[in-house]
């Protein structure tokens, strides 16, 4: 941490800040407040705002001096990671709100998922994930139950899924397939994301396996719309992979 | 076309008659009548219905036959390609409407994505595009006037700008960065997509490079969120390279 270089420290300091306490169009402190604060140069405050500026958290108005901006957290979507895992690679602090957990019969979708017969017991877990306390994700998981149940023993509001099924049950995690879609916020997912029903939300289903192709859990992640992007880098096929 | 299985070129006729005609819970024909229409066996038939219900283009209901569901295009997020490209990949007809082509002073966000400085000319191209004659996409591209005043020479309603830039001009195109988010639907969007305003799109932003990482085509695409989905497949870093 101490070998984090100031202008990340004071980026970092910033961005949590604006996520967790300020509305669009708010003021950041003034240059000269910050260099107090953190006691660095002032090179270094504007390279830390023109980073907050590349990342959509705030905007630069000439003479105005600097304003949050409505808050955008992007996430790659590069590799198979968690939502903890995501969060904490841009430095902000993720928690979660564990809402229900429950054994069910599995449907057909989810059944399919997790290649389980049609009505075979899975463990649903409903969470609100959150950034600097505010929520982005309302995640619905889906696990076979005997892996649900050693879910159920552990502190789901504390230790990601993905930590507790490679660290401590020892099931590697190998790749998932995701597929992305708009939709409209339900009322349990508005009332967990805290939008207005309808909002638009990106909905992914993810199918994560472990080694030998075998399906270990299936999420539906609903993203807020106007708080959360994804990016990505693809490569233009040669002329004969071409469609 | 001639070595296309008999089951995918009956998947590929009902798919198609499914996206253009049909609508969420119209019967499709009984197996007999696809029979006797294509001159195929009953096995034949069942593996393209299958098909269709893994694409969530039809369902099965058990004694009753088949219907059709909510057409959903499911598309690869995995390789720089065009809209037509995608399309006919999964054997639907893909089609275009030229909205409107203009010269602009270049906004901020347009001139960064395209390296170009502010207020630079650039060229707006905005289509609808259509499988099977349903709108799916509302494009907005901007490009450089130099390749823009080109483009005006051609017909963006029948070939795309892919097939323009490498084929005709001579510009390869290498890689594209994606940006994914949910939004509501514009006024502007939901005319084009023939749906209401405030409805989910998938909003894609991609930025174009050819050789020598140089932007050449920067695009908003807005996909129905009721008709399209993207998939892909992600790995799971190894320990040490996880955040």
């Amino acid at each position: 941490m101490s070998k984090e270089p100031l202008y990340a420290q004071v980026e970092r300091a910033l961005a949590a800040r604006i996520i967790a306490e300020m509305a669009p169009g708010d003021r950041l402190p003034t240059e000269d407040r910050i260099i107090e604060e953190f006691q660095v140069s002032r090179i270094t405050v504007r390279r830390a705002i023109a980073n907050l500026v590349a990342r959509k958290l705030a905007i630069v108005v000439q003479g105005k001096g600097a304003f949050a901006a409505r808050p955008v957290v992007d996430q790659p979507l590069t590799a198979l990671t968690g939502f903890v895992e995501d969060m904490r690679a841009i430095g902000l602090e993720a928690s979660a709100v564990l809402v229900s957990l429950t054994e069910e019969h599995a449907e057909r979708e989810v059944a399919e998922a997790l290649r389980l017969p049609w009505g075979a017991t899975v463990t649903r877990i409903e969470r609100t994930r959150k950034a600097e306390g505010r929520p982005l994700s309302f995640d619905r998981t889906f696990v076979p139950v005997d892996i649900g149940r050693k879910l159920a023993e552990d502190d789901l509001a504390e230790v990601p899924i993905f930590t507790l099924l490679e660290e401590k049950y020892g099931i590697p995690l190998v790749d998932a397939d995701y597929t992305l879609q708009a939709a409209a916020a339900s009322e349990t997912v508005a009332a967990a994301l805290d939008c207005p029903v309808g909002a638009p939300v990106l909905r992914i289903t993810r199918t994560t396996r472990t080694v030998g192709g075998r399906p270990i859990d299936y999420e539906l992640l609903h993203y807020r719309g106007d708080a959360v992007t994804f990016t990505t880098r693809l490569a233009r096929p040669t002329g004969e992979e071409r469609p």
